[in-house]
């Protein structure tokens, strides 16, 4: 019998070819006799009689797996969510890129049936936790998969920061942001900033600066374990924003305080046996030929 | 006799150390009997009794010369709004970087000076026009000296729109957005962004994608008469922003066309006649050692 | 009757394919009544008894075109020798990236026919002069059409160099080398290194260096029509080399004086008619995703 | 008393200002009753009489601090040799960058005078390992504390070979080379290649390629655990070259297969108690202002 009973299915509801292959994999699913719970959402466009519906939050607790179909947007959606959970994803993809959601919708039925069936390979992901103080009080916070992004909020806004890793000054910078990336955001907006790409079992944080003024300033490596403090400069025109995976903005003040670090909780990612990451390079990034 | 009778000044009036700088070069013009027509905010910074004062539109007809004392933002400024009359510019740094205001203000009476002498550099450079028309109807425009940049307007959010070059597809890019910058541009934002340095007197464009999407996409430079034409997507969540050496933003909407070709008329700037512009180079971006 | 009558051919006579390709142009020419001139090295492989043969310099004298069957490598070679005459070139691609050879092997009569019929696109593009002098002697000199490369012959070992441009102090670099290159060698080395593209048309050159120790290095462009000169330093360990189009090396002591400017005889491309440049980067490039 | 008791000396012969540091440095250390042991080709330059003298291998045995006086090419020559001993090195500058060699020669006395008393930081530092196999049999093998390079021996020859990293393949690179570079390393060549900057804590090993032809090429960062292999390719033109920190260089045929992994034994690199990683990088990268 497999280890996972209760099936948890999240959709990018705007998308009518994801809400195709969400009903594709209900058929699927509980003709092999797994219990579907639908997420809210996902439920009122599926239109699903009979199925369970929950929140969010609570398909956490009640599944052994969640499903994601969408793009790796939906994917990020669903880990920020249910990180606090030891629940895992898997994803199936109906977006553009697709470096978190590896299944094709054509082979939902082989490979969601290999996965339920015990071949699969398990990926443990690690996310930030970004919070915000001001004066010594919280004002914000945020959780990140792919990364946390400091940014003018307007564009052709420079803005000016100090940067801290582990309690050390490291350098003022002006520039139009700074992306802290884990490595699964490294082949995200990380990688269009000119970042490296991180393999997604190391355990480190890659900072790497937009446009920066000054031309020397390159993308830092750091132990996955590190504390980073930027403390929002005296002179910006611009409100500095802090954004975490392109969500759930924050808006600073000069001596705003912003702490990034590794997040307790990690995130289980499944993906199919035959999963390999640098195969999903070669594809993504066109290192075919 | 000097060429120069009538001189314009403009000052960056936010600034206390332009003000002072003004003031001094006002006591040195008046004293050396040149004619000083103030620029109207900047007289009602200066408060200065009895100088002539007119309008920056003005100062194009009435003057011979004019001094910008800021930074390359204020020259900037002044060389949009004078850009259509044949008056050359002077400029004295009381900003950060200086490429275009490279007179220091302790040699103001020095390098003041021999340029009203005669003995200076005059420079050409040339400025783009920008226009945008919705389905056939303009509804914005403007001049820029060092770029128009096409971005998102708010921050993470990706931008997407059809690049034509004379005529010619290019491509359909998917990035934070495009700057398209003049060699007098190119020292400034284009290089942040990652373009080449483009020595002043090249007649020249260069187009630098801003954290493309496609990985192979490069900076490219084309000759300074190209037509380049650029079609707001269909699918952009935000609305593109279109923004004249930063300010001057029209906000665009899918299908909306932005045209962007080199100016009739051009600038004269005028350089010390040891202007030198790879020492500049050296000093500005650290080549030194 | 067609303005080319006379047409010589050059072949990478390395390649099979090249050959195949060779033979089955030599049949179209002759079946339509072109007097068909053998480049010599090429007749020895090809084989053909009968046909006209001449050395490669002499071509230049004798054909209308010269058609050039192999890899940008086959042309740049042809370019090189051809480029004293007024002799336009047309390329057939059989090596791997094929940015001046553009007419695949499979369309050879019908494109080779149009070009021959008056169909076609001809572009002037410049070539590069490059001498060495020690002492104010001569030592070695060339011609590229893409790029003239200083570089320290054996890998691992950094150079140091002082640039001018029309006589003004640039930098001393310290790198693994300096490409200076055509608009035409743009999207070959020059662009892995980090350079821009430039168009074809763009009279300028651009310099990139190689792996700088400053990090504040980038490429430059400058005007097609300026003067360069390198002085190589008197700290190098390795001695440096200097390398037109990859070939024809000449070995420099510290001291020596690389002189680089524009060749006054230019190169006539021939395209087919649909030829665009920008087509051929989006599938060269892979941009077209 | 000091847990350091046998100092021993290594310099960097051919410079004369590491000489003049070396004899003060042997004042010192007699003055304070260290036991001094010169490195033979040291000895040999400083004459001096009385000192012990011991070959560079022995040093590890017979030692319990080895102080280096040179650039970062001598503190790397250092590692190598005794990697296999448990033996720290304290590194005094007298090159020109110092990322590993950071007391300046007018600290001498105070800064090796704190060490010697204690107040010290030790620092871990991986090498790697290289080994090169033909049909199975070993060719050659080296040791780097920076990095390991593939490259094409002689200039302007790409090469061609396939990746796999834990057994995994990766790509087929046609380049100028691949830098496999520790943290360590990462702020020295392969910070030229573009690659980033990774603090010397991260267990991590990054991959740069040098001038890809493929554009979309990204650094790649992997664990410090990772097993790389290289298979040379069969179709290149020049034989490529295996070197550590760009000595010890081993000649390839196709077929070839280099391995590269990290070595069981560990460096401890001593740093004076106030050393600061990003302070380094400020001050050698120019990110002071």
């Amino acid at each position: 019998m497999s280890e996972f009973q209760n099936i948890g299915l999240v959709g990018r509801t705007e998308s009518e070819s994801a809400v195709i292959s969400l009903k594709r994999l209900m058929v699927f699913l509980e003709r092999e006799g797994f219990a579907v719970v639908l997420e809210e959402d996902t439920a009122n466009t599926v239109q699903s009689h009979g199925a369970s519906v929950s929140s969010r939050d609570k398909l956490g607790e009640l599944c052994d797996l969640v499903i994601v179909v969408g793009g790796d947007g939906s994917l990020l959606a669903a880990a920020r969510a249910l990180a606090k959970f030891s629940v895992p994803l898997l994803g199936i993809n109906r977006g553009r890129l697709g470096f978190l959601t590896d299944i094709t919708p054509d082979e939902i039925e082989k490979k969601v049936g290999e996965v339920l069936a015990g071949k699969y390979m398990a990926e443990s992901r690690f996310l930030l936790d970004m919070s915000v103080t001001r004066r010594g009080n919280p004002i914000g916070k945020g959780a990140a998969l792919n990364d946390v992004v400091i940014h003018p909020g307007e564009f052709i806004r420079m803005i000016e920061f100090d940067l801290y890793i582990d309690g050390q000054f490291v350098y003022t910078q002006r520039s139009d942001g700074l992306i802290v990336s884990t490595p699964t955001g490294s082949t995200a907006y990380a990688l269009s900033g000119g970042g490296p790409i991180m393999h997604p079992k190391l355990d480190a944080i890659v900072l790497v600066p937009l446009n920066p003024h000054t031309l020397s300033s390159r993308p830092i490596v750091v132990e996955g374990s590190s504390e980073l403090k930027i403390i929002v400069g005296e002179h910006n025109i611009a409100k500095p924003y802090v954004t975490c995976d392109g969500h759930d903005q924050v808006i600073t003040e000069p001596g705003d305080i912003v702490r990034i670090h590794k997040k307790p909780h990690r995130l289980t990612l499944i993906h199919p046996i035959d999963h390999n990451f640098y195969e999903t390079c070669r594809s993504k990034l066109g290192w075919l030929n």
